[in-house]
């Protein structure tokens, strides 16, 4: 318990310290907007401050099931606190309510990008600021989480991703400094990097910096109503789709470049599939486009593709322009990558490119047997042994993810919106990718009118996809609270 | 292969033979419409007799890659040889292009019951007895096949029914005739009863022949285009919705009751969820239904609820009234409902409920593995152990149904049929439910106007979702036909 108390006072007192930069930004605002972001700041400070304070000597251990509520209750908790400025903010037309609050935090949080806000272009700084800090927060949170706690919780075949040395241990603190130390640096190396880029490619530094942030993070926030579209320039769009995949690929694999890690063959057999699948789906629908669509170049096609398809696979939600009138193929298309989902260790959401590789390479070995029962064939992926345990697990997963999207579906359409909407909502949450399809929430739509019980639907949606389902589901188990 | 030579040729003669009854039907018609018939027959009686004589002598047996290979062939074959009537059929606006007297052979063999005929009221009688004895032939058919040979090829879990006492033997055969005799009496005897039954409530006998053997077959073709819903009386109705979950229920129970058979706690521990699965989606729709459409009685909703329910769980697809005009919900639960499907054992198609049964129980196990790592768990349902090989057979299943679904329905689209329809249609042929959602091939529509592509997808996709998947898939695995 003092663990829980002590993580979740050092992670507040991290959130005030990123409430310093938009209040900089607005500092210089004619609404003296900074004294909300200086009142939210001092206040999350104050609250990590007494937590860490009252929980600060003793031997800090992690328990398989605090670490279950650990996360959860640091996700939940942080998102509340991150609304704080959108609620209180002085600028009266972006003050938001309760719910809106919530959600725009959560989406931000989550990486996820979808958003109740209008007028992004003429909004406050320090509002949009902390939009895509949230997200970036969200991006680092998500791969030290899922490279460090989820191994050794064994979440939905993450087992796989243990080192072997620490394989007999169930002690899961050793290894986070290190792993999140490193992990924050080439993050933030990559950040500067993607300023930099977007900066010397046209973009106002202010854009830039948004913008850097919500690629690396796949989040996909905007300063602009019409999201990247806004910037129309062919080579600020093809840069967006590079830094898009640079964030949907394992941060690990990034950081073994330097220090020559081993035991990453698998995340490396991952990102393969990531980046061919994206290129031939990128290649095969910019065919279909520039056939279709006589008005096209083929350079354009594959542009538009390339960084469309990139930004769902990769669960970012950019737009450049809205791919739901491409026709029916594309919509499907979309559809099924919306729930696909990015690399394991990077910051995109979804039901994860090595997930499918492992229902894939199962089903040949499947084949095999039926075909031959009493067979001995090899069990292993990108060197790791694949046991029906792991195929067992990665398949519950799976099954998970398609059971919460019908409930969220069937429950988004009590609310009383239409079919796609529904559908495509329930989606686009649960696999945290931003957009939707349909005229509501589609690439050209936002989520300001969706009803609040929707909106609260599509919050709980978007944590559970964020935190990898099984690892919130066990907080609903009767065992979790019961068992000793 | 002489073995399947000899199968395929008995198939034939015995297909020959259930020709002599709509000849009889046909005989008093004007249009010598029984020549048609007896052509048929004496081609298939030829054709199999020489099969069989041919291939008379020697020792049988069946290796498990020959079950793949006789089962496909089989089923496909048969339906050639079915479709001959209603490609030569003498009244000549019920005779069928070669696409359409396919289609209609397939969805009458894979009890699926799509049709593209319309003005069915007015059909000659050997057309509409011919398309219900083919359901009552599949039916019986898949029976057979999913409780003799299945168990053994170890397709999507099925190898949880095997019978203990032959659990190290690979010979197929030795079991078929006992199980297959059995079957072929309680399934007529059942048959037999709802004629009886249904004429006793107010069918002419010619209709209650015919909806008996598309009942108990949960096929769904009718001698009306109003389906069941020509029969206004809600006696009749009940009558239905009765006799199609007895059709869904395995017919090894029902032997049971007389032998006292071993080993089927599994079958009995599914059919239990399966009617009470029913009993409650039923309800629950009914009480909606009830709320929302004021002008309906409870009673009158809660029949309207439980036939169209039953109907397509248990893959039938006889239809009352056009529940798609019910509004949102309804329609995504019609929709969900679709792949669901009845109970192994039976003549229902889809998933099948023990396969949800076993997902449920492994995320069960999950969940408490995920609290406690190194607990030790008693994993078995039904009686039966519950490995992690059987949940991973299940889990493979089950994504290559959603992963054929996802490629049929991009297919579909891709022929220019709409959204709606491409989605309902993929998901009403892989899980032999017969209508659709939309306009077009919704429980008020049929298929004739769809185009000839797609119902050649709609064709594989019937035979592929009747034969398991798996059981197709495996023909096309390159080590199916290279390894030794």
């Amino acid at each position: 318990m003092r663990t829980i108390f002590f993580t979740y006072g050092l992670c507040l007192i991290g959130l005030s310290f990123f409430m310093f930069f938009p209040m900089l930004a607005d500092v210089s605002s004619p609404t003296h907007e900074w004294n909300v972001f200086a009142l939210s700041q001092f206040f999350c400070f104050f609250l990590g401050g007494l937590m860490v304070f009252s929980s600060r000597s003793g031997h800090y251990t992690l328990r398989i099931r605090d670490a279950y509520l650990l996360t959860v209750t640091v996700w939940v908790g942080l998102s509340l606190f991150s609304a704080l400025p959108f609620y209180f903010t002085a600028a009266k037309e972006y003050r938001l309510n309760f719910t809106d609050a919530v959600f725009e935090a959560v989406s931000g949080l989550t990486t996820t990008g979808s958003t109740v806000y209008t007028h992004l272009d003429a909004a406050p700084h320090g509002i949009l600021l902390w939009r895509s800090i949230l997200q970036w927060i969200g991006g680092i949170g998500i791969v030290v989480f899922s490279m460090t706690i989820l191994p050794y919780l064994r979440v939905g075949g993450m087992q796989l991703f243990r080192s072997e040395s620490s394989d007999n241990s169930d002690k899961i603190l050793p290894h986070v400094h290190l792993i999140a130390g490193a992990t924050l640096a080439v993050y933030t190396g990559l950040s500067l990097l993607i300023v930099f880029a977007y900066d010397l490619a046209g973009m106002s530094l202010f854009d830039a910096v948004n913008h850097a942030m919500t690629t690396i993070s796949t989040g996909g926030f905007s300063t602009h109503d019409a999201s990247f579209g806004y910037f129309k320039a062919p080579l600020m769009q093809w840069l967006g789709t590079l830094f898009m995949i640079a964030g949907g690929t394992p941060m690990i694999l990034y950081i073994s470049l330097f220090v020559g890690r081993k035991n990453n063959s698998l995340l490396l057999y991952q990102a393969k599939a990531f980046w061919i699948g994206l290129t031939v789906v990128s290649l095969g629908l910019a065919l279909w486009l520039w056939y279709t669509h006589t008005g096209w170049s083929f350079a354009d096609a594959l542009r538009q593709c390339a960084f469309n398809v990139t930004s769902v696979v990769t669960t970012t939600g950019f737009a450049t322009t809205d791919y739901t009138l491409w026709g029916g193929l594309s919509v499907m298309a979309f559809y099924f990558l919306t729930i696909a989902g990015g690399c394991t260790g990077s910051t995109s959401g979804g039901i994860k490119i090595f997930r499918f590789q492992i229902v894939g390479k199962a089903l040949m070995l499947e084949l095999r047997r039926l075909i031959s029962p009493h067979g001995v064939f090899p069990r292993d992926m990108g060197g790791k042994p694949l046991s029906y345990e792991v195929v067992s697990s990665v398949a519950i997963f799976i099954a998970m993810f398609c059971f919460i999207f019908c409930v969220l579906s069937l429950a988004l359409l009590l609310t009383g919106l239409d079919f796609t909407t529904s559908l495509s909502g329930a989606a686009t949450a649960l696999a945290n990718v931003g957009p939707g399809l349909g005229e509501v929430i589609g690439p050209a739509g936002n989520f300001t009118t969706v009803p609040d019980a929707a909106k609260w639907i599509l919050v709980a949606g978007m944590l559970v996809g964020r935190l990898e389902i099984m690892t919130v589901l066990v907080l609903f188990s009767g065992s979790f609270w019961c068992d000793v």
